[in-house]
């Protein structure tokens, strides 16, 4: 059996540039009603969205999460009145008219830019340019190793495409450049890029800062490029052989650079201006009478062309019928792994995923948690194949590697661990575009540090909700001599003040495999594990299921402590030994560690009062940024400095992180607090 | 007079070869007694090393910072053993032969990475990969501007040529895609990149990942690029006629392809084992042997290396004494110029620069603070020429045009204001190779939000005390139908968490005013102004005086007040609103402005406690994550969720953010907190 394709269509060259126009009218009239958008890029591309909707897309208005539908992502988000057009005039249940008439309103699913999480049609969300292309080649990688992994001669159970739309902006951004540079080298021929070369930027003439040669770039990464210079023309023929010779090309992606006039049919179409205001109802009517369209019929779509349109809810009825036949032999021939691709595409995990992951206990040699990180990645990758990923070229420091499994490359598409080379943000903004695409867990690594790189594609795994796995190594000090360039201070401030994200950062063994525990099992959320170079001991009192409350105690006071000392990760030990001393000196204290402070805030108020204790004094201890602790503590022993380039342990001397000068703080800050009053951070109340 | 170059001098092969293996050995074993380092890189880049320190630049041993000076970046700044081999060997004061055998230990000028604060020769921090070749954009923006601000027929005070040395790693890394493509539209004609083209990463061969043709992308980007396929020989000859070649191209920037074998003269060479492990002391005294050198003779450099080396000490003598010459004819012909040059290279401030900033009262009409730094920008910017900057492509939005400046482009390099594109990283990068120039406070701009997309850049202006101005507007939910991709929620947090940079959110035009003021005041610190798309009102007591404490009482009690509430931009007024409602309600009511929580840091415990007073409930307020601001406040009302895409007032409305809604939460809280004990956050002690 052939791979299920759209037939061609035959085409009504008047009734086709009539809908083009009504797609410019629809998406200018949205900004309109608004009164704020973008209605240059929807007027300019349409042409591009037509071609793609109606003569190359295969998918299905009907079921928008069809699995075999080829991926439509608009990179230039802020020409999201094109895709919401292109959506309700194909037949989606949503938006509807009237959600277009609600766009950039409160709680509508037309929000300013395109939210996969608001609107089920939508792949990704976009608007923070370079995002889109950049997680488009993550959707590519998917697709090619889903395919290597469960197609069988006859059974293209995995072929869609995947296509995108981009403007300039979207090709100056690094990000982009990372990844089309992988996309070309693993030679995803199923990534097909429009490029809207409209010649315009925000800031007026794309002549004043972006004058490179794109198409040689391009080729220069290992992608055909292909040029239309007629892409205001509604005879679509250009775009769509275009197209074809790109879907043709099987070992290279296609970056099809496409000349357009932004604004095209607005009186002040080819200028900046038509770019982010609306075009004002005047030039509007004036657009519609010169389309022959009734000048002030606003929303309505002619009969012949939303027929036009709508076509396509019943050719999705059969590509998804053809498709759903395809999976019913392949049931029959390939029953294990018809199951397993059908319970991939659910997104359900088998009974026993957390089956193999080790336990440690206080005997054990103390490890890095970067080396028990390898273990329990591995221990819960060979239980689930969607997990897959890599690293930032770190993956000796990482600790990343499959030993299941071999490379993702061009020639070995089935393998599952990602050489990304050093491109961080590419990095993540892939792993994104992997989550949406549907199937997969993926992971990717790199210093804790360089996280700050890929910080606009981090936020996007957590806006979007895209489970992303962030193995993040050398999360300190502790990795000694590369100095203040490699040792994060603030970093994780930024990551726990970001919503939907869970910042993990396990003491010991035992906390490392309860934090995968926790993040694997979140299917709706980014984590980030923040892992020791530096050896940490098995602490006695850890375990794994735990570490799902947030916090717990690791040593207990005696009786009712004075103190209660907060700690993650490698100083959780070292605040262990604290206690000790103190403890010794008369000063009764318990350690609580915190591998997960956003796990902790969902905790009763019962929980949370039972681990810090009403007037009882808490001090936190983490080797960075003392930033955010006050929420938690008291007081707060950090580095509200730049690091330096030493042998770690120094280090922690220099910063005065030894339990022995740890426990002489304390015993400062305990005497300084005497007689004063403390809030009892668990008073607040819940508003 | 014609510009100042350095005279060619006659070569003795065989000593050349010498000098390139004694700095190969140098290196390996700083990062052999260090115990930890990276000597692959080192070893390769010798001869390009020693082509540019002895054949090509023009410096000056005795004087780091002789303004003229060729600038030279190394950009995979893990090979600093070679950096700090080079600047003993040519003989700066420092690194001593002693600072080289304390290579990455504590409080050492030789650090793991190469940091300009630590070390006067060092031109920037690198070892984040990208950042070195893109700061190097920057620097030759620098030269170029000032070159066409200062020199006259006859008078080339400013000729320098910015020379970097890279790897595969920079040239992967998204930043350095942005700044490059930059500055081939820029025609940066006098930066030259060396790359060290060894084919391998730390994950092994480039294969796994780097497989495009970076010629050709350079070529796209509009760079001349010259290959140099025997980068190991010891026949310099190749690289110096390129560098030649590369210096008599005017109007393009250069990249040079060197051919290079990691790790030259190890046994493991080539392998991407020498890239960051030390080699063992048997590898290094088979590679001494084998070079001809004393097999133990570790640290000590033949007199014959050492003297053709430190013979630059004297050539530096000798084009710093051209050069002050025609510094002297230049005064005598235009005294202006020479006047404002020094001053400019000094770093002095006129003392008038603060004249024209303009006063807002309570009379004024609401703006908003984009509008306002506009105006406070323009009236720093027409005293000091030395502000120079741009916007990342958003130049309506951010209102950072310079209406006394065109633009700097290729044909206007006197132009002061850049067109940056869409490149936040790049920009970032760049105007810290502007800072790093010297004479320069650059500046730059986008939404708040993608001050993510530039974070590797924005810490490195922090950790290399440059001051950068970030002008960042929309900096919150009240952008409005942009909606969540858009609105900043949690980003501030990484901001305020980095050590030595200055987050300020100015409430009105005052605060504008008063933030710009410190900002330029700090001269070794970065700064960012959190700006408001939507209009605020000007406030009956700010002043912007009092900015530099960073918070201060905009609402006075009544009498003593039972609670004071802290805000900071656009939602101050909107507290100052809720003051009022919570006095009539009989809840006695102060509310402090906080432009500054860094600025807020550094003031006596007194001025605190006179702000913040004893047993007094605080309660912060601002339009974002409210992680953080438990170190200021006992309860926080702020986002902790995304954004939502609406006209901002419902937004604000949405979010519990009007003057009733913030007001009625304060009452529940102050009622909750009755007869509960609080911590007074000014009771800390200072440890």
């Amino acid at each position: 059996m052939s791979p299920v394709t759209k037939k061609p269509k035959t085409v009504d060259a008047a009734l086709e540039e009539k809908c083009i126009n009504a797609v410019r009218m629809l998406s200018a009239e949205m900004v309109q009603k608004a009164n704020s958008g973008h209605p240059g890029a929807p007027m300019g591309c349409a042409p591009m969205a037509v071609s793609l909707f109606t003569r190359t897309m295969n998918y299905s208005p009907g079921n928008p999460k069809w699995f075999n539908r080829d991926r439509f992502v608009l990179s230039n988000g802020h020409a999201c009145a094109l895709l919401y057009s292109m959506l309700h005039l194909t037949g989606y249940e949503r938006p509807t008219m009237d959600d277009l008439k609600k766009f950039r309103q409160l709680d509508s699913v037309t929000a300013g830019h395109p939210e996969n999480h608001l609107l089920e049609a939508v792949e990704v969300a976009t608007g923070p340019l370079g995002q889109g292309i950049s997680q488009a080649v993550g959707m590519a990688v998917a697709q090619s190793h889903l395919a290597a992994t469960f197609n069988k001669p006859g059974f293209d159970v995995s072929s869609n495409f995947t296509y995108v739309i981009c403007g300039d902006g979207c090709l100056q951004e690094g990000v982009s450049s990372e990844a089309s540079s992988l996309a070309g080298h693993l030679k995803l021929g199923k990534l097909i890029v429009l490029y809207d070369d409209n010649k315009i930027t925000i800031d007026g003439s794309t002549d004043l800062s972006f004058t490179e040669d794109v198409a040689k770039r391009y080729e220069a990464y290992g992608w055909q490029v292909i040029t239309i210079t007629s892409g205001d023309s509604s005879d679509l023929s250009g775009i769509v052989s275009a197209i074809e010779k790109a879907k043709a090309c099987t070992d290279k992606p296609t970056l099809i650079k496409v000349a357009t006039t932004i604004g095209f049919g607005s009186k002040k179409q080819g200028s900046h201006e038509t770019h982010g205001s609306p075009l004002g109802w005047e030039d509007i009517k004036a657009a519609r009478t010169s389309f022959g369209f009734e000048p002030e019929g606003y929303f309505t779509v002619p009969d012949d062309v939303l027929a036009t349109f709508r076509s396509q809810v019943e050719i999705g009825k059969e590509l998804e019928s053809e498709w759903d036949k395809l999976m019913a032999s392949y049931a029959e021939k390939y029953p294990a792994e018809s199951k397993e691709l059908t319970r991939r595409i659910k997104g359900e995990l088998p009974s026993d995923w957390m089956d193999s992951i080790p336990a440690w206990s206080e005997a054990d040699k103390a490890d890095a948690s970067r080396n028990t990180s390898g273990l329990v990645l591995n221990a819960i990758a060979s239980k689930l194949p969607e997990i897959m990923g890599g690293s930032a070229d770190l993956t000796p420091s990482n600790k990343t590697l499959l030993t299941m499994s071999g490379d993702f490359q061009a020639a070995t598409p089935e393998g599952r661990y990602l050489r990304f080379g050093v491109r961080e943000h590419g990095m993540s903004a892939i792993c994104n575009g992997m989550a949406a695409y549907g199937g997969f867990i993926p992971y990717c690594a790199t210093f804790l540090n360089f996280v700050g790189y890929a910080l606009g594609a981090v936020r996007l795994s957590a806006l979007s909700e895209f489970q992303v796995l962030y193995v993040m190594t050398h999360d300190s000090i502790g990795l000694g001599e590369d100095g203040p360039t490699h040792q994060p201070i603030g970093i994780l401030a930024a990551l726990r003040a970001m919503p939907n994200f869970y910042v993990f950062r396990p003491a010991d063994g035992n906390e490392v495999a309860g934090s995968y525990k926790a993040a694997v099992s979140m299917r709706k959320s980014p984590s980030l594990f923040a892992l020791s170079r530096q050896n940490l001991p098995n602490l006695a009192l850890s375990t794994s299921d735990k570490v799902l409350l947030g916090a717990y105690e690791v040593t207990l006071a005696d009786s009712t402590p004075v103190v209660t000392i907060v700690a993650t990760g490698s100083e959780v030990y070292l605040a262990v030994d604290a206690a000790k001393l103190l403890k010794a000196a008369g000063i009764d204290t318990s350690v609580v560690s915190m591998p997960c402070m956003e796990l902790f805030e969902k905790q009763s108020v019962d929980y949370k009062k039972s681990i810090f204790r009403k007037d009882v004094l808490v001090v936190s201890v983490e080797a960075m940024a003392t930033f955010g602790w006050s929420r938690h503590s008291h007081f707060q022993i950090g580095i509200d400095t730049f690091g330096k380039s030493a042998p770690y342990l120094e280090l922690y001397d220099h910063f005065g992180l030894t339990p022995e000068k740890i426990s002489e703080k304390i015993k400062t800050v305990h005497a300084s607090y005497k007689g004063k009053s403390l809030t009892w951070l668990a008073d607040a109340p819940q508003l």
